[in-house]
């Protein structure tokens, strides 16, 4: 990439895709296709968005097939347009580099183990024994305690809290105010009162797993919580004890996992989901938001479960009416005795 | 305000309002009807505190006419009475001043400009290139990237990140814990796996906002995350990518909306309601507490949409028929057939 | 306990049982029924695990006395295996003894008192007029206002806050990440515009409080908010302003309890329930996860309310018939009228 942008060539060289337009043509950053101006890449990967498309003035486009004469300028046909535009998005848009080592406010112990090409924000502390593996980029004002290993390349931003002996893998992001590895939840009763049971199992997250800011992640009362890698968290999402997510499962803003609950691959779970303790959802599981899941799911399928909205008048006389549903159930059942049906 | 407090008189002078009562008489502290005494100021805005209003023992009582003979002692009639004492109590209650000035602890890029009158507490960060405007007040711990705008008098609490390039606005108050401008949550799939969308918008506040301890407003994709002059936001609120939130509209406790929303002005969002992403609600919407939301709504008014709670046992039953429901309203239909309303 | 573990005979002296197998039997850590081996001891306290009971390498299992012969090797036979349980693995598991005194980065106010044994981490702020107890364990991070007191023997892991004059009880547990009394959400409408109202109450935690990682608490807008002794907060918590939790209430992760509601001693609050504002739970009150409840409950007993999940292209075609949930009511009635039950 030069001063003045990439070329377009120079993309289809990389990525792929045909162009159809002007190999010259640089672009130099990203855009949506409202407000893209002749120096921008954006992309169109839905229907609904083909009179935006229509009227853009984006450098280049990147379209589907289908769509490869909607739009008069440059653009670039791919079979996943939306993928393309990632790639070239993180080529326009590297993550910007922090000052390489350690910053002098922060407190390493002497024993943590520090790889190459670390940078490590201000007002960290790192603890005994830890294993800081090469390229990793720790911002400023984190937690991290004893015995934790993080792997190579991986990126952790501002006020994060990694318990001790947990197990971060290779690429992971963990974006602020996450917390990975607190005290799971668990108490036994003892006479009206509740006693703490000692957490001792670890979070272990595998390799490119990305956490949310300010999500949750208990460590294992006996065993580990395990999530595997390529898993996406996004933000205020709270996993359980003992709790083991697939690979590659995707969980939306503000999920709770209760513990000990085992999501297969590739699963994809909405915003505000709720899943109970001690279940298993198989692989490929999609979780309409909103639905709680109470019960283990072997199948792979959309499952969904939201009292549908209403305007309040007449949400209340159908609530009100939900509350006598098996008496009207009752009284159908009563009619059609009384009135046999004749052609069954 | 003397060390003796605030004479009626001066209040009345101040905010308006007819005093029924001894001008004389100096208050010097806010409590409720209950727990008042005669150097404390109370309100009652409701009619179920009817009973508490009668037997209070405050030095005055702010009430609406329809409540003005209701308490024998002092008391200032008004409008509003709620806003009313809210004007009292911050006069009574102002903010306590933090020590001027960089603590020496806190690390200031600089680059980075500081107002005057800024006060900004131990061990915070403040990256390059930032303008912290006059009389804004940093609690200590905080993490504030490169290229961020904060507008004057903004107040800015302990342990809270704003993300580089966010832009705060005048007078905003940002509680302990909140994240502002952490990375969307994009990512393009791509065979099974997560590719990364990188987020280059930013997230724009206006003036007068408040934003809640913990919670997390995300940057925008490609666009900024915008969130209107005099938005209040309650604790543990996500809001996603791309989401525009209008001038005024006020968001309970656990509240989440998915990226690319966009809701009107002067809406009240309930507590723990949910908002799909991609939608747009009118002005004035009212949403109650717990309700998904996963349809646009353009007209204003109250939405509701929560399965009313019972007993277990009692629910259980209803619960189970709900399942059948489709297959009810068939029965329904075939006995209506069978035996047609002569009247119709 | 010997570096070579803890005899069974120590163990039965300590907490009782009887115990089935070599009294001379050292164990050293504790495991599930599936992982142990001759070192550790597990235990059994629900009939789904007794398979794995059956073929354990557990070097002693605590089992209920109908599980007595389950086992084959060593076991010790208790009321409640799984309280015994707690305290043995309490007795292996000691909380790791953090450096004791005042870290040197950290900043403590000439004017607050810390008391004998107390151990605070790095990068902490205590604010003036603060009294810390004795051995109390405050990890690094942590931002505690002017005027907080702390009860002895409490541990506060990282990155908490505390705001200035709340009240944290005897042996309590902070999860990182919490925010205790940050201003409740208290604003007067004023013509489209929303007016602050200061928050003047406190935030008081009785002994035995533990509360979980990013779980917040506003303090009081004129009275207290007030966590009694022995309350147990999961994750993502959040307890607005006035509200009072009684003793020994558990509440489960990304539970909201709204403004000035009261919870009775003995509750137990499921994942993810939502409680609105200014109600009243009566003592041992039983909310399932994911229920919004929206009026006061007097009796104790357990409450549900959720709409029940099920495969999406079902859901869509009971959810549509739910909207027309009062209009099937009506037919059933008049079907019921042209047509009444000769035995009625």
């Amino acid at each position: 990439m030069t001063p003045s942008g990439i070329r377009l060539a120079a993309l289809i060289e990389q990525f792929g895709g045909e162009l159809i337009g002007d190999p010259d043509h640089a672009i130099v950053s990203v855009a949506t296709l409202r407000s893209a101006s002749a120096t921008d890449v954006s992309f169109c990967h839905r229907g609904k968005y083909l009179d935006d498309l229509r009227h853009s003035l984006a450098g280049v486009v990147i379209v589907a097939p289908g769509d490869r004469d909607v739009y008069a300028g440059n653009r670039i046909v791919a079979d996943n347009p939306y993928l393309y535009f990632a790639r070239v998005s993180a080529l326009l848009n590297p993550d910007p580099k922090p000052a390489l080592g350690i910053d002098s406010s922060s407190r390493v112990h002497p024993t943590a183990r520090i790889g190459a090409g670390a940078a490590i924000g201000p007002f960290c502390s790192i603890g005994a024994n830890c294993h800081i593996d090469d390229d990793v980029a720790i911002g400023g004002h984190c937690a991290i305690g004893d015995h934790v290993a993080i792997g190579a390349g991986t990126r952790i931003d501002t006020r994060v809290s990694i318990y001790a002996r947990s197990v971060v893998g290779k690429r992971c992001v963990i974006l602020s105010g996450a917390v990975i590895g607190a005290d799971g939840f668990g108490f036994a009763p003892d006479g009206g009162r509740w006693v703490k049971i000692p957490q001792v199992g670890r979070v272990v997250l595998g390799d490119d797993v990305e956490i949310g800011a300010n999500t949750t992640i208990d460590r294992g009362a006996l065993d580990d919580t395990i999530i595997e890698e390529g898993v996406k968290l996004d933000n205020q999402v709270q996993i359980g004890h003992n709790c083991r997510i697939g690979a590659h499962t995707a969980i939306a803003g503000c999920v709770g996992i209760a513990g000990s609950t085992r999501l297969g691959q590739r699963c994809m779970i909405g915003g505000a989901a709720m899943i109970a303790g001690h279940l298993e959802l198989g692989d490929g599981v999609i979780v309409s938001g909103g639905t709680l899941i109470s019960k283990s799911i072997r199948e792979a399928g959309i499952y969904t479960g939201v009292y549908p909205f209403e305007q309040n008048k007449k949400w209340t006389r159908n609530a009100a009416a939900l509350r006598h549903l098996e008496d009207m159930k009752d009284r159908i059942r009563a009619l059609e005795r009384r009135f046999p049906d004749p052609k069954d």
